[in-house]
């Protein structure tokens, strides 16, 4: 059964025994793990911290729930080029933090930035948790598509932290059949027992068929995953898909004339378009910039973006966040080599 | 695509243009339909008309959403012999309505008691609805498990009723893969905004090759449903094969001292155990008879049957209606041919 091959899995990466029984939850994607967590443990009022930028589902599904988001935004250096350049200012997080406050959200590796929290990181988050004794939500969907799988440190496997923390991924990531809807909350059986109550009411169940299959493909790959991780999916076969894809899309970006931010993990990266933006009137509409820019770019150049504005909640840090775009890189060779062409014309105009 | 299809057939079933793109929702089986519609339209005190025996997730489901169920329950003829001499009292449903009641929920073809609602019944029901302005929850998962497809009475496709109504649908059921958890909420656009307003904070899209195999499967089989009936699964295929099943199991338990109430559609047979009854010490626990009954059967004979009382919200229904059994007939021959052993040596004991 899949909750027996996940227990195990977590068992391992948490180091914790975890009950298959108890301790698993399988949703209908991670999307409803997340549903789930913010209705079980959110009430009105309740104060829940976000790292921005930050996945557009935490803003509504928390106020659905009845809370107040509240950002705790990540700064990036000027000129800066790696992921890993977003930082949190834990002083001022801290400064963000009352008697209302109760849960922090950690989605690790980031989505949109594609930066992997470093141990001392999510050390620094595991004592702020702590102290002010916060339910976690590890949105971890992306913990195979790191490089090096020893540089993921999972948020639950910090000392202490398994206890307080609900844990999200997903088979949809993991496997990449993101249509597949198939994730999982796991969690200590107090943490979870909100979520299976609302689940009963819910969706009940999850589709047997794709349980299985996902079953099977975690059975499958779970012992090369330990002992042979070159012949591992899970452990470098997705990786260094993404790698490739990644380092191939940077240096188009590059042609392009765009400052790629070189994400250290996942399947999007940012990029910077200032030097282009100067040439095109983009002050024209309401909207911030990087959204007349992406629409530009999709409607007159055919290259499809997000604009990374919409991933931040205030009209401030929008109009201070508005001159990058992301991009996802885990598209077939055909559709790079298709984008790569669009890249080195604008690049050139 | 799945809501193509979904809106061509409801649109010859109802006799309305169904949009596809805005009157229909697909969802994780006809169970996070019935979530969405209550959880969408049904505000705190509301109240919402339940007909029992119910299926059992509606009370839940209704509390959840801060309403108030109120059961209106069907009478049975003493001495019945078919689910179609369940009856309701619409003079005793018209007193339970006041300025709170929102909504009617109609389970047609019903479960557990198998009922098929003749025309003339839901007329007075869509009566009552249009009087009482009632939103309506037509679950009609059992829509294809009628022995003439001509008997099966769509409410939505009633004078007016399209217009409040909300119906919904299951391919789990329809196909015979309930595993699978694909249903449908079909509605006008404005009853179904709320639904979609959860959707997309809660699972925001369905499993995309489930959606693909049920796409095609009623796209083989809805020019037979028409035109070549006898062909058809779901015109004929499947309820020639439920009756078949049917019929057995009804002669299986009258040879088990049984007396079966014949049902008109759907899986499940109620049966009578009354006479088996008198030789049994059930009045030793606290549960209904039917529970300890239902118990024997399971652990001592090997029989897995429901307790109807389950059904029952009220604990004076429960005590009135603990003589029954539930029983589902859709079961390999020979899990059929076991029962038929087990229920035979029960009729000599």
């Amino acid at each position: 059964m899949l909750v027996d091959i996940l227990a195990k899995m977590y068992s391992h990466f948490y180091n914790v025994q975890v009950d298959p029984m108890n301790e698993v939850l399988v949703t209908v994607g991670a999307y409803l793990s997340l549903y789930y967590a913010f209705l079980g443990w959110v009430n009105k009022g309740d104060e829940v911290l976000i790292i921005e930028p930050a996945y557009d589902c935490y803003y509504p599904q928390v106020k659905f729930a009845g809370g107040v988001p509240v950002p705790i935004v990540m700064n990036l250096a000027e000129g800066a080029t790696s992921a890993s350049q977003f930082t949190i200012d834990f002083d001022d997080m801290e400064k963000k933090i009352n008697k209302k406050t109760k849960m922090l959200v950690i989605n690790n590796p980031h989505n949109p930035t594609g930066k992997l929290f470093t141990r001392q990181e999510l050390e620094k988050l595991a004592e702020i948790a702590k102290k002010h004794n916060l339910i976690v939500i590890a949105d971890e969907v992306y913990e195979f598509h790191v490089w090096d799988k020893n540089d993921m440190v999972r948020f639950a496997s910090l000392p202490g932290m398994y206890e307080r923390t609900i844990s999200i991924g997903s088979a949809g990531k993991a496997f990449s059949v993101t249509g597949w809807k198939l994730g999982w909350a796991v969690g200590p059986k107090q943490l979870l027992e909100p979520l299976k109550a609302i689940h009963q009411n819910c969706v009940f169940t999850c589709s047997t068929p794709t349980q299985m299959a996902i079953a099977q493909a975690f059975q499958l790959d779970w012992p090369k995953f330990l002992n042979d991780p070159k012949n591992s999916y899970l452990a470098t076969g997705l990786s260094d898909e993404l790698r490739d894809k990644r380092d191939k899309l940077a240096r188009m970006l590059e042609e392009g004339n765009f400052r790629p931010i070189i994400p250290d993990a996942g399947y999007f990266m940012l990029a910077d378009y200032s030097h282009l933006k100067e040439g095109l009137k983009l002050a024209t509409e309401q909207d911030p910039d990087d959204f007349v820019f992406s629409r530009w770019l999709c409607r007159e150049k055919k290259l499809a973006v997000i604009p990374p504005s919409a991933f931040y909640s205030s009209r401030e840090q929008k109009e201070k966040n508005c001159n990058m775009v992301r991009l996802c890189y885990f598209k077939k060779n055909d559709t790079l080599d298709a984008a790569e062409v669009i890249l080195k014309k604008l690049g050139k105009e």
